[in-house]
């Protein structure tokens, strides 16, 4: 009864290793050769865990999101659960930023970083970066939200608005950061965001 | 004498062409061969005009961005002239918008959408695109500090990082605006920016 188990970890294997290409080179710099020749699976067999090149990259953009939010579930309930809203926030993007620095800034956000690229192109991807962004949406309005009633963030402003153009400055910022290949811009605005101009005067 | 002019000319076409191809689908999407069969030039002549599609892709970078910095500047002296600082935002956002909707949303802004693909593999892209972002950085920072003059913009943050935040803010609503086919995230976005965050209270 090994069958199974072995190809649940090669398609595992194959997801992961998606991630990491999509993240650097993006969807069209991404071939499924180097993919598979990194995970050592032959060229056909890739056609039993995907449909299409498309269909995989839906997967990988959907495992992305549901790993970053896992992540972050487990902050929340740990280490996180003890801070104000201001920390938890800084506290995950400097988090991220971490992650990136480490990577010379060859990667980013997946889903940031290719929705640009794919969306017009494949409904099927755009989809699931359409509902990776609203989760993670939903998961920054909880954030304010928390942070409106500790008395910390400004309330003339919906929770859910307040995690819109705090998610667009940050992904904005992601941009900045590829560009100057520093992590200090990105600093700069998250901290703009969270220490002036969304918190409560 | 007609050589010089007629290679100008086609010089030129290969920029627009590039503008347009990469703009929609990014630098991996875009195949020299593309930009060549549409402006109806043969292979080989490509690299008389640029040492390689990096070479290509860095001009075509400098180009957009002097083309928008024209059309802002224009619009400044121009029908702009005599708006707020806020309206000035405003009618430059919502212009810019108006172009992505004619295009079904395929197009965005070309420094932004190829800024996460490129910048760790090519530095000769990288330099321009933060040039570009430098260029229009300062733009928007001009208006900003406009804004502070007029009392219409909070003046406890420096017009320079306004428009860091503004810039990211824009960047990333594009992102969203990529991934729901629809500008009124965009907007929300913007308008939070302009209208309440960035406002003077």
């Amino acid at each position: 009864m090994n069958r199974p188990r072995r190809s649940e970890q090669t398609r595992k294997a194959l997801i992961a290793a998606g991630i990491e290409h999509l993240s650097v080179h993006g969807y069209h710099g991404t071939g499924i050769k180097q993919i598979l020749d990194e995970v050592s699976v032959p060229k056909g067999s890739f056609y039993n865990f995907f449909a299409s090149k498309e269909a995989f990259v839906a997967e990988v953009i959907g495992h992305y999101s549901r790993d970053l939010l896992d992540q972050l579930s487990e902050f929340m309930t740990g280490v996180g659960k003890d801070l104000s809203a201001v920390e938890q926030l800084r506290a995950i993007y400097l988090y991220s930023l971490k992650q990136y620095a480490s990577h010379d800034f060859k990667k980013s956000c997946l889903v940031g970083s290719i929705a640009t690229e794919i969306s017009a192109e494949s409904e099927m991807c755009r989809i699931e970066l359409e509902r990776a962004m609203g989760q993670w949406l939903a998961f920054y309005s909880g954030v304010f939200a928390q942070g409106q009633a500790q008395g910390l963030m400004r309330d003339d402003i919906s929770p859910s608005d307040m995690a819109a153009v705090y998610w667009a400055a940050w992904e904005g910022s992601l941009i900045k950061m590829k560009m100057s290949a520093d992590t200090q811009p990105v600093k700069k605005i998250m901290e703009l965001m969270i220490e002036t101009l969304l918190k409560k005067s």
